[in-house]
């Protein structure tokens, strides 16, 4: 019963077959070879326009390297304060465009609203040489918190981004649970909606280590291909990062996959709501439930193996625990995580 | 007929099966589960001492990050001036060092001896706060021309870098290649020779993407987690990067792969040393090989579909070469190779 | 009538001086001069103690060279959100510290409270890598809204930040004002209350450009020497910084001319709570008042000559406005300009 | 007889003058005062163009914030091995640039020669994203060996930079030395031979610390103004280094300082010719000496109260000594330090 994290998981059959069969031969490397052109071509038609793909192993390295691309050193990067990029990171954004700020912003469910982020840029004095410079906007889909943006609420948002030259970008390492819910196409609820760049996860749904970097204006990669060799992320076996991310996107596996991880967060959801005591502490709309569970529950869950994390500690007797199901978190421990949840 | 790299082949049917069978269930995340432990035990066995070790995913980061947690930013590294991380990291280690100074030395084949080590130290003033401080010495083994070096070659130079309190780093991407040339334990060819860290290669010996960053005093790795978090380099899928490197160790296999390319590298030799104005620029001790062919001879070669790197320019009309063996290159290739060198 | 910044006016006549009295003859530079081993004796003495003193040319450079000093580029340093490392130097804290995060926290007045720091302090696991560690607390004195942290206001905060293993720093860039307003010893407000290092300012309060970084344990000094000589911040003439310093420390100048900017402030916020509709926002403690004054009285007090900065735009007919008094601003100025504030 | 350095030094009395005469009243900070305007017109006027310029207080500063902004991260700086930037700036270069790699290139008598350049381009393959790409040519004009460069030697070194898309950097910290020597106009020896930007030093030439950042086109300065702040380089009483460049560049005082320094480095270098056993090591053209003495005659020297530096180590009996003149240096003490040389 292991709902740590959708990366507590392995990886799925097809993208370790994708590994096997691309391991013989001789083929270019950094990147020139053919896999990582049919990724290039395929993520391109999978969001139905020219754009520039760059394969990274972490979601971190996408992130970091995305935005020190779009963003100088004197620059602000605004973001909601539970961001993975503000929280759990590290400093890798700062570390990668050499010292630019992040402005953690509020907003309920882990989403950012126009309104938040106008009164914030307030604070900045455009061409005020003593204040950072707006540059980017960096909004999660799915949020840390397992909410969802619509595709107008991305658009209002990337509309006032623009409005003050600013880029857009998605940390997309739950992208797919995020489309799932939607039932949008990826065009529609990136690039359509505005966004400009965005780190496309696969980690997290099933790869071994595999995300793409995408700008959809491909004149703002830059100089993206010289600061992920400068970072060491540029792959020597290309192929395969390649490989993954091009069984990856064969077919709508993925797609798929997370629609079963989001449903089974929905069954996990209904569930707990009806554990006496219990509640939700915000809307499932992807593949996590965070839940206000009563403290001796959340201790007899463990005490029979669930793995899960504390989101806050114990307050009023009771716990706000994370739980996230996985590409491949069997039905069966969501039944016995409930199990165990009612018997008291 | 391919000697670009030994990157340029994919990897071992032990490794893409590792990926396979680890590939299965939930474990943590971060290199926090059983098989990343086991890398460490095994590592250790390896080198017969207790030492850190951590896994990252390609040589330049390993380098860089070791670099950048033994070296401050206003430290200098010496190296040689054709090593890989002052030539081809696009700048990785000043990026992760913040700024640290890379001190090019000269060599014959890429080796430094002491007195030019010795030589260039007396153009830094220790304590003289407008000169970059000698930090660390990095030496690549086997080098970037493939020639290798005896450990009392290593200890000469790592007595006189510490005794100008300097760590010394060893940039091992072909470390095993080294070791088959040598026919001495890893222990002896590093930490025993006064070695402090090494950059643990695996990926051009057969693993999809793995090294391995050993710093042989663990107390040498200081804060190397929160820098490789930082720099987008740890893992939540660590278990595949360690089950490379799992595989990778398990029995003499890594060591009879790159004796077999080293071998192939003297009969390539060999057979280059009978060609009519052909004639070898280095001693040949690893897996590389660099000739001088005439023009005509490479363009023969090239039509013939064989793929390598001119080194130098064409002078005087020949080209020096490098062709590389991997662990997977084939004999028939060296022998057709051998065929159109001579097929006048 | 300017009441900008205190940086809008010169120089101490004395300080002029003592430029003038050391540009004649040679000297040793980069501060191997008496001149600065006078200054470091003389800070010594201010302090009561032995300490390591640097000094600089801008209160930027102190503070960020401070803090990189203290602060590893995995840390975080709290701070206030109105702080001027926070919001007026462009980054560059996270320049200097190689990406590190400041941690803005609210607090009344722009002054800290434990309880503030402490809640903040939660959201932070020791040793857990995805997180920026706790490195040091940054606060200022006076505060960039011209209120004063009592002795015991700092020994509570750094005994906090202590038992968290974090260094204090302070922003003293009006120190002057704030020690003229407490009455009590450099020392009793910095080392004795837990303040490990400071930026000692004497540029507001009349010198031309003259800060000390200090150290109160010479310890924590490490390599601030090479961080400030690679920052371009080692003087080649010294000694017309460090005359400054010791024009600056000469007897109690520093004290007095501060104390008469407090003075003033006081008469200036005593005459505004009589204006109508105008009110004072924060305690006037050093030598800045920060008012709401009607709309009408902002554009008079402009039209007559007032210089002044809008802290707000203006709500509700009324602008919070800053007004800030320097060891050089004429009383008659701030006469005329309450009568001007009166004039309706 | 304090041949150390020029910076050994202290300031004109009209620089001191103008510093007092800065000191008085209110004026806006941060370099939107009056006086620094002037002084931006004082310097097109100087240099007989449009242009931007930005005071600072260092040459490192000057150096390496102008190189920050003609260099992204992944560039090469193409410098002589003796240059300051390389040897004496305890790699602030590197820090400012976020990890630009110097490329130390060799040059008789510290002058770069386009043979050199070339070669060293060679090794860099454009757009190759493992290399780190040409980006700068930087000379310093006079250069640490006391020599000059010519305009057509400029122009020649400009021409092949440009070609390979680099920008051209001169450090000017004695550049006045250079223009006194030369005999042709500031604009002749840089736009005019190709120069794009350049650092141009007072601080050696007697002022107490300060240099102008130039850039020949204004397009290039780019985000100058926010790499100065955020590097703590913006001075809040930025009116007290205008001063000084606007003292320094009223009529030809500038000048006629660095003609009397470069006469008496003449004497000295003449007089030296005749002492027993001594030689010159380069010719001298600007304002400093590099003599081989005998090891005696040093010994006697700094017996006598000379103080200089030993620019190489004893080798055969003499020692190459470096003897700068200042604007400052007494002629009498040209004349004893001959006297005692001569002294046998």
């Amino acid at each position: 019963m292991n709902f740590a994290s959708d990366n507590s998981y392995g990886a799925w059959p097809e993208i370790v077959a994708a590994i096997g069969a691309a391991a013989a031969g001789a083929v270019p490397s950094y990147g020139d070879d053919a896999l990582t052109a049919k990724v290039r071509a395929r993520v391109a038609e999978t969001f139905e326009r020219e754009l520039a793909v760059f394969p990274v192993i972490s979601g971190t390295a996408a992130n970091a390297l995305a935005l020190a691309t779009l963003v100088p050193p004197h620059g602000a990067i605004f973001c909601h304060g539970e961001s993975h990029i503000a929280v759990d990171e590290c400093g890798a954004p700062e570390f990668f465009t050499h010292g630019a700020k992040l402005v953690p912003l509020e907003g309920d469910d882990a989403k950012l609203v126009p309104e938040t982020l106008e009164r914030a840029l307030a604070h900045f004095q455009k061409g005020f040489v003593h204040h950072v410079q707006p540059a980017a906007l960096s909004i999660t889909q799915s949020t840390e918190l397992g909410t969802v943006y619509r595709p107008g609420e991305i658009a209002a948002l990337s509309e006032l981004a623009h409005a003050h030259g600013m880029k857009v970008h998605m940390d997309g390492a739950r992208f797919a649970n995020a489309l799932a819910h939607l039932g949008c196409t990826p065009a529609e609820s990136t690039w359509r909606a505005g966004v400009d760049a965005m780190s496309f996860g696969a980690t997290k749904n099933g790869a071994l280590g595999a995300e793409a970097v995408i700008f959809f204006n491909p004149a703002d990669a830059r100089d993206f291909e010289y600061r992920r060799k400068k970072a060491g992320h540029l792959l020597s076996k290309m192929r395969f990062v390649s490989a993954q991310l091009d069984a990856y996107l064969t077919g709508r596996r993925w797609l798929e996959h997370a629609a079963r991880a989001n449903r089974l967060a929905q069954t996990l959801a209904a569930g707990l709501s009806g554990v006496r005591g219990a509640g939700l502490a915000h809307p499932v709309e992807a593949n996590a439930v965070f839940a206000y569970l009563p403290d001796a529950t959340v201790a007899r869950l463990r005490r029979r193996g669930a793995a899960f994390y504390d989101w806050l500690p114990s307050s009023d007797g009771r716990t706000l625990v994370r739980l996230v199901i996985s590409f491949a978190t069997p039905e069966e421990d969501v039944k016995r995580f409930l199990e165990v949840a009612n018997d008291e």
